[in-house]
């Protein structure tokens, strides 16, 4: 059976969900991150658990919405003065309530997660004014996250839809949620994802600037962009992908290319740049960014405008170029106290993933790696969860913080609910089995139970502690689904006779009787160890 | 469009069989690798294409079968004192039709091909009772390549559903496939198999004869294997499964683990040496089997019965001692000119599979390596097509010839048709995704000829040329099927304003027009420029 659980904290108020797993025996129950939230109500929203956390520190203050798509509409916002992100607490020596419940989550010491964040290594994303947000953390020392993309385009869909996949992405384990809406009500998309969100919203705020400008890149200016950061701001946005790496002087790198600029941000800022033969101006304006992402702890995403599109361009000089450039302008946003993490690729063969991953940890110093994939072959469009998941496990494994899943429509289409489903699925295997491979103390437990269970035949547990619970029993019972079935020592691939944990099991139970090193004993030649064998262990191939 | 061109070698009849797929516009058609051989006629069975070969090399007798359950039937074997392998052959210096035939189809030197069979280092099977199968090599300097699993189970399938499998596993690029039933009909079944197979047959004996025996493992006998395997030698499987390391001083190193042994045949085989206190059967009767298998040019894939299970259990000393014994192996069946590979797990998180491919070269002597996987994690029943295949792509890039597939059945169920294309087509994903880690120099062509099309917006270009064609087209026409939308410069995902691709190409428009250098001219402030790329680039956002 799988409950939710809460473990509490130091204080009341600070209550980490668990998915908890009862199993079957005396099999202790098995606890596993959760991030599918509290039961939602679309209309009223969520609880807005961190407003206390907030309000106690005395350092935010409540005024009217200066976006004029929030007039009327109370938020909150730093007071004059006052830094009010996370980084700028930890580097204060101070552990909040939302660092001591990232370690809760996590399994690791409070001081780890604040050590990590005052280090630049981590990002606690959480808007202010997004309260109802679960926190969690973004760094190497973690878990591996995994964000799922959202939105709408101008082609299809809608925001009922829209608050659906979200509901339904963090209840397959999305960790973060990018709205990625194009085309018209991207306001209203916003509000109902991020009053409804348990964790973590992000977006890229040049797509609603490019709207407000009527979809010219060439009206682009840093005033429109400016105001539609604070309007989200507002809202609750707790991460934005800003591509200020995205320099004029690197667009012509790009034109060799197979597959160009494939990033919308980034081929924007490039026809901009190229257009008007002047500088990016999110590069230009950065530091003004920076104050106003401080006002709200907004973590940057600094979006990698010119990764590659396709295996042949990885790891080109177009890319690397904008690396060393979101290097520099992470250490401008630490003066800031405002939390950074880096965007990478993309497609990149295998062979050439850990170089991306070792120079992104040297240029941006150890900044918090979140990769798209990437995608280790571009033969499979249909399968792209399959090709980067590969790509995102290994990316992962060196060192890649947060994952941005690929669902099968990519390069294809809109993704719908059955994709958002296969692409966070396929992430969190990618990022369980860098986890393993990290060596994270919460990941092994969790194969090992479903193992254990897996060779005692205990097909509930089985299904039960399941990425995919639903799934797992589905394609199970397909062929044999008799209640009895439950419980039988074999399954259908291999049938009564065949089932190899089930002789397994009979050698173990030999052994147990007998000792493994009299087993062990090869050379003595005691033929009566065999009949004793034949005698005891009975019927090898009991049909149940 | 797509469809089957022969590339002819040295004699008329070494036609080598590839899928063209011609491209619009000035765009050089591509050739892929092909494993659908031609047309088949289930009762029929595929023409003998290698009978000539066989026949005109003069060391083959055509003999009345030996085997009880092929009496009446003419089969052919070496002659009196002659070897008739391909390691024979290569030794010798000769270049056979076979070894053309492959070097064609992996757009290799003939000789390459000859050297490496002669090292050891790969292996073409090819029973000279199977001449429907078109040559094909596995080895590491060779592209990866796929087995499929088939075969009924004693609880489900059907004849005619596994012929289905089989001709449906080769559609989506099966290199081998094993017949792997149990239960009733074994005998039947694999002769519907392999007379319609293109590809090598590969089996496990031991399930047969362990049926022979009423399914009690403690009555096998080394004759009632030997017989099976003269029965299948004669049929045409091409190469088998032997479980000749499963020694019996190795089943106590199993006892502590987590799912103990799951090999279906190392868990027969050590329940057989613990009830006697006898040594493995397999292993004492090696040199005879080798003699067996150099009559017919079996290749032997030495089976790791002892193989992990879970992650936890991954590289244990139970799979590592007997990983040593098939090196030794291994160099025994060099001695009688038999071909080699070694399989291998199974179950290894991702930081212990490059060990594992390690110590496979180095003990079995770069012995081919055919692994199962491995699965990276346990956590996700019917899924485990996604967990393995990360596994895979990374065995492969270390080194590893073969990958055995998983489908989203594995640990739940026999895999059906549907499960059995997820299989393949995860599994050729991860194949491919190592032939470009490695530079297989026919390799980044496909992916340079897709991205290519993907940029130019040919839709058309992009379906045929997607590993999975009819996927790749129903996932873009579920939200855009009109017949125009073939042409537009973008699809659903992002929508008509929002395409990077779009983008790009205007800016490459306007660097072919003006040089590239002209526009890296960051510091020349000619505002004229941008006025130009203004007046020439013209609508950027132009819909369709």
């Amino acid at each position: 059976m799988r409950r939710k659980v809460y473990v509490s904290g130091s204080r009341p108020d600070i209550r980490v969900p668990f998915a908890e797993v009862t199993l079957s025996g005396d099999n202790p129950p098995v606890r596993l991150y959760d991030t599918s939230g509290p039961a939602t109500d679309p209309v009223a929203g969520l609880p807005a658990l961190r407003a206390g956390w907030i309000a106690e520190r005395g350092d935010v203050v409540s005024v009217p919405a200066a976006g004029p798509a929030n007039v009327g509409r109370i938020v909150r916002r730093a007071a004059a003065g006052r830094t009010v992100t996370q980084l700028h607490y930890a580097r204060q020596g101070v552990v909040t309530p939302e660092m001591e419940f990232v370690a809760l989550r996590e399994g690791l010491d409070p001081e780890v997660v604040r050590e990590e964040i005052a280090a630049g290594r981590a990002i606690l994303p959480n808007n202010v004014n997004h309260p109802e947000s679960e926190p969690m953390i973004i760094g190497n020392r973690f878990l591996v996250k995994v964000n799922a993309n959202i939105g709408t385009s101008a082609v299809t869909s809608s925001v009922d839809e829209e608050v659906a996949k979200l509901t339904w992405a963090t209840k397959w384990g999305a960790d973060t949620v990018m709205d990625l809406s194009t085309g018209k009500h991207i306001h209203t998309t916003r509000e109902a994802i991020v009053r409804n969100s348990p964790v973590p919203i992000g977006t890229v705020p040049i797509y609603q600037a490019l709207e407000k400008v009527g979809g010219d890149p060439l009206k682009l200016t840093w005033e429109a962009y400016r105001d539609t950061v604070i309007e989200q701001a507002e809202q609750g946005v707790d991460y934005m992908t800003v591509h200020a790496g995205v320099l004029l002087s690197y667009v012509p790198l790009t034109v060799q290319r197979i597959t160009g600029i494939v990033s919308r941000g980034g081929s924007i800022l490039a026809a901009w740049c190229l257009a008007r033969h002047e500088e990016n101006f999110l590069y230009t304006h950065f530091r003004e960014l920076c104050e106003i992402f401080a006002a709200y702890d907004i973590a940057f995403s600094l979006g990698d405008g010119l990764r590659p599109g396709c295996t042949a361009d990885a790891n080109d000089s177009a890319q690397l170029a904008e690396l060393k450039t979101l290097g520099e302008l992470a250490q401008i946003a630490w003066e800031y106290d405002v939390q950074v993490m880096i965007e990478g690729p993309g497609h990149v063969p295998m062979h050439k993933i850990k170089e991306n991953v070792d120079l992104q940890q040297e240029w941006c110093r150890q900044a918090p790696f979140y990769t798209l994939g990437p995608l280790t072959t571009d033969i499979a469009p249909a399968y792209d969860h399959i090709t980067s998941a590969i790509g995102a496990a290994m990316i992962a494994m060196y060192g890649t913080a947060m994952l941005c899943y690929v669902t099968p429509k990519e390069h294809l289409g809109l993704p719908d609910r059955d994709d958002v489903k296969a692409g966070v699925i396929a992430y969190k295997i990618a990022a369980h089995a860098a986890d393993l491979a990290k060596g994270h103390p919460a990941a092994q437990g969790w194969d090992d139970a479903l193992s254990k269970a897996r060779f005692e035949f205990r097909w509930e547990d089985q299904f039960n502690l399941a990425l995919d619970p639903d799934t797992a029993q589905a394609y199970h019972d397909e062929t044999l689904p008799a209640e009895p079935a439950k419980t039988a020592h074999f399954c259908s691939m291999c049938g009564p006779k065949f089932c190899s944990m089930k002789i397994s099991q009979d050698l173990r139970r030999y052994a147990d009787e007998h000792g493994v090193d009299e087993i062990a004993a090869r050379d003595l030649g005691l033929k009566e160890k065999a009949a004793e064998f034949v005698a005891t262990g009975a019927e090898i191939y009991r049909a149940p």
